[in-house]
């Protein structure tokens, strides 16, 4: 059995880290995700979602969630799971630290716990996609920096001129 | 308001239409897709989930249905809907033609017709995916026929030496 990290020491900061979803989840992320001040309602609504679906039907959602807390409010948090149809292959839906935790390396360090997480479930392979406009920079650097490499680029799919970029990382070789 | 097509006339057959589910649609999909040879069984519970949650939801899914009878029994169909976060580009989830009624063009009357759908909801693109793997090769084979061109190739994404290939259209250029 692996063993379940429970907290997260960054510099003067301990980050309380949680993998259960619970009905305040659907104002929290709802929270945090609009903080960073990013992303479209549409997709804070889908954000939400997927904590609806993980609250509905469990485990057989396929989605799995880590919280980092502190004193009892979030500071940032990860969606994840494994791609419907494949052996190994894992999305991270959404990771989203708030405006005012973010430049702390929060971030960064919960994309570590994912990776361990996923890595000790069996899972191969993770993929993020994102926007490849100019505004999403920040989020292209930030992957690239946690060595993801760029694996395919669909022009125009979000919208005119609004690129899909997907990333991935071969977590075995890590 | 788009004129909605009740049948398709391919050489000396006639195939009835049907944009609406219902509840036998559970049985009819799986008989379709478990017809074909072609999938896991994962894969057929996939594509029934698909229509569970049209059913559940209606419209709201984002799951659009077309329905190919002939004698009350179905030929084939196609499942499709416009990709989360986007605006304008569509997926087809599903297309499946009963191994009896393969060969005689409804795969690519199913296709024409779902692209004509998809064009006046105002779709611009259309994606589909699809394995790498030597025995999806008539699969990959049909949507170059079809006019779709390979966007992207990501390895070993469904497993090992498994890839997941992308295939789009710009359907305003045809």
């Amino acid at each position: 059995m692996t063993e379940t990290q429970d907290e997260l020491r960054i510099a003067s900061s301990v980050w309380n880290l949680r993998y259960e979803v619970k009905p305040s989840d659907l104002l929290t992320i709802r929270k945090i995700v609009e903080s960073t001040g990013f992303f479209h309602s549409y997709e804070v609504d889908i954000a939400v979602e997927l904590v609806e679906e993980r609250l509905r039907r469990g485990n057989s959602s396929g989605y799995h969630f880590i919280f980092a807390e502190n004193d009892s409010s979030a500071g940032g948090y990860v969606c994840y799971g494994e791609i419907a149809c494949t052996s190994g292959s894992y999305d991270v839906y959404w990771i989203a630290v708030t405006k005012e935790s973010q430049g702390c390396g929060l971030g960064r360090a919960l994309m570590k716990l994912t990776e361990e997480r996923i890595a000790a479930s069996g899972g191969r392979r993770i993929y993020l996609e994102t926007s490849g406009r100019t505004d999403y920079l920040p989020t292209r650097r930030f992957y690239e920096r946690c060595s993801y490499d760029k694996a395919a680029e669909l022009p125009d799919f979000y919208a005119e001129n609004d690129s899909k970029v997907i990333y991935v990382k071969d977590i075995r070789k890590t």
